[in-house]
């Protein structure tokens, strides 16, 4: 057997309070209404923690989205929930999305550094490069950000943040009492960037963390977004629904990052999945039916017309869309764009059967069945380059979770495919993905920032 | 004995990782290799609830200040750190510092929500409204930013973030899983706010907190300081050093906040005290003098260089600053600005006398005695109506909290000025300030944003 196909899976858990289905938080055994405690997001990141997961993920927008009748929306914010699940936890990642468009890059690249201190080197960034209308609209604008805009002022944000992660040397304290020498001036640099969206003069106020950067994700399905992840992403977090096009992204991501010179193999690729766990096929069918029932109509065709841009609440919801009402791909920045025009054009899919479709993992591929069915799919796409790893979204928490830990880890380890302890060290070096230098030179005197990153690729 | 002779004092420990005394870092007892440590910030909150204090504060700054070769700098971001003590206490407040200046409000009233509910309502902001070049160079600018210009955006960012915290009603989240109806549309509403440094849409997206809104904190000593302050703020911290003055000041404050109509006796006035304790006064006053000993003078001119914002670095130590070099009181915006110019030309003080006061607390008051004296001092200043409690900023961390614990507090109960235990309740009931309402009409249909701030007053 190549090596390839024995390579360990990665598992990144995809926090969402009452479930990853749209109908989650009217099932009973979820906990919507637990939505605000922390206790119980403590609890889902150390059952992923008691599962080896490499990490846990929390997602975020800068706005209210989907109707608030019918949607468990208004939680906690991702970062100071993630501190909280920081402390809590000991060995498992902990990735977080913050926008590139909307923060200052002084203030975000700050609490990542402290974040990474505080969890010892356990910190990721799932790099948002979102800014439709209804986060525009709490940050002072009147329209959307346009696509290519963003991605612009993310890149410079990146050549920013990481310039300030790395404005203290490694070796910069010194915490000589004697002497009343705490830190060696000349390894402490200042960034002095000027560009075109930030000019920042640093140094950072937070000393060097023990990532040295905080593990690097991003979501690709763009254009720009695959130029920017095979630029910068370490990992990457993708929603794909069959495995020759997951393939095709996984190959493609992959070049385009060997085109940056960058290491062989990386980033690394976790496709969404979301399990429906039954001890049989039978019962696990049941338990999506389940949650099928519970969606609300109106709800879904309201997600739907947020996905899509597209009023479709007036269409009849038993027949298709039709085609052209739906917009073009780069009017929309969703990365579960492809996956909606896919199912709505070439399945013919009436406007009631996506949204079903579209609840049960929120985009992500629902995989349904025992867990031995379960297993075998995540070993297919692994052996097949589709997914170094996945992120499993499971469909409603926690027992979602309890389940995949005690039901679908155990078959995977027996498998040789998962690994049954923690190994000590970071966040990085799980997804086996190198610390940066800082770029200090050996022999202080003068230092000089060098520049690290080269300009991303125009695309 | 008046009833205000015996109201019982607040307590507020301001906690910076090495201590307040500008070689405290040099101290063998302080823990200034540990600034990066969360689990040692953990212990001090710790230590802080074990003496039943009503909350820890965490100042900030938005650039590395002082000289990074003398100063003990690039430690925890303060809303990150918090989050983590919240997470490690169960009773008291915590209070960190956040600019209005740089933060974006939706951004930062997000995270305080977070917070709030994180902590169960033990969250307070210090409002920051800082702004010099240092800052400002952080943050895509060339100047600093304009004192006046700073209030106006700090009134506005108020008006913009309690709107935000008030978008959701208290009972806007109905959870109803049989219906379908998680929350009620006619109980949430957006901020549509349109000013001249902000336009948010809103509504945030977290839920209505414990507390409605964190428990606002300020520092007032400009005018505009002292405006806002009477206006927003529920406690206000001052560094104040002799008794006279404190007691205007906080006649001052309070009869402005009377004058927009507030309730008697808010805000909650608490100057800053530096105890340095002995068993003795002689052992008190011997360890006073080790840390001035361990002050590096040159760390210090050049400190008071930074405080004054004129180079004293090129006069004589040993010879006051001549007049006509010190700044007017409008051209600076630090809070200890009054002490310092009163040092300099009321006591003739010479450049390095100046230097060991400032390094003693940072520009707050020091107290140099037994557990006895120290509680005299405090109790003189509470029965005088200076003081309705203090915030405590011990020279030396860990070990000046531990001390001031063990041997002041229980003092302070003896005199009946002070709990022996935790009440029930959120940090607003601690410091008997109200929980705003949501604004939100009885009956619900079309919900309309009241004015619950009226605009600041011109100074």
């Amino acid at each position: 057997m190549p090596a390839r196909n024995i390579r360990p899976l990665h598992l990144n858990a995809f926090l969402n309070a009452p479930g990853h289905h749209a109908a989650a938080w009217r099932h009973p055994a979820s906990a919507g209404h637990r939505l605000l405690d922390v206790d119980y997001h403590v609890d889902l990141a150390r059952t992923a923690e008691r599962g080896l997961f490499d990490a846990v993920y929390l997602a975020d927008s800068l706005a209210v989205r989907g109707r608030p009748d019918a949607t468990a929306a208004g939680g906690l914010e991702p970062l100071t929930l993630l501190t909280a699940l920081a402390t809590a936890t000991e060995h498992i990642g902990l990735i977080a999305t913050a926008s590139t468009t909307f923060y200052e890059p002084y203030i975000l690249a700050r609490t990542l550094a402290s974040l990474d201190h505080i969890s010892h080197g356990r910190v990721g960034w799932h790099i948002a490069t979102g800014g439709d209308l209804a986060e525009a609209a709490n940050f002072n604008l009147d329209e959307p950000v346009e696509h290519a805009v963003r991605y612009e002022r993310a890149a410079e944000f990146l050549d920013v943040a990481t310039q300030l992660w790395d404005s203290w040397a490694d070796d910069a304290v010194v915490h000589d009492r004697r002497n009343g020498r705490y830190a060696d001036p000349d390894r402490i640099r200042q960034v002095e960037h000027t560009g075109l969206f930030f000019k920042v003069r640093g140094p950072l106020n937070v000393q060097r963390t023990p990532q040295g950067w905080p593990l690097l994700v991003h979501t690709a399905s763009s254009a720009d977004g695959q130029e920017f992840a095979a630029r910068y992403a370490e990992v990457v977090l993708t929603a794909q629904q069959n495995l020759g096009d997951a393939a095709a992204f996984a190959l493609e991501v992959k070049s385009r990052a060997a085109a940056y010179g960058r290491e062989a193999d990386v980033p690394v690729i976790l496709p969404g999945i979301t399990p429906v766990i039954g001890s049989t096929e039978a019962e696990a069918r049941r338990r999506a039916r389940e949650l099928t029932e519970l969606q609300l109509v109106e709800t879904g065709v309201s997600q739907l017309s947020d996905l899509l841009d597209v009023d479709v609440s007036g269409l009849d919801p038993n027949r298709p869309i039709p085609a052209g009402l739906l917009p073009r791909e780069e009017e929309l920045s969703d990365h579960r764009f492809a996956l909606i025009t896919d199912l709505a054009i070439r399945e013919r899919l009436t406007v009631r059967q996506i949204v079903a479709r579209l609840g049960g993992g929120r985009g992500y591929r629902v995989v349904i069945g025992t867990p031995e069915q379960i297993a075998d799919s995540m070993q297919e796409w692994s052996q097949a380059g589709a997914a170094d790893g996945f992120t499993v979204a499971p469909p409603i928490l926690p027992g979602g979770l309890d389940d995949f830990v005690d039901q679908v880890v155990p078959v995977l380890q027996r498998r040789g495919l998962y690994r049954t302890e923690y190994d000590l060290g970071t966040l990085r070096d799980r997804f086996g993905v190198p610390r940066p230098e800082d770029h200090f030179p050996e022999a202080a005197p003068a230092a000089v920032r060098r520049a690290v990153l080269p300009p991303l690729a125009s695309v």
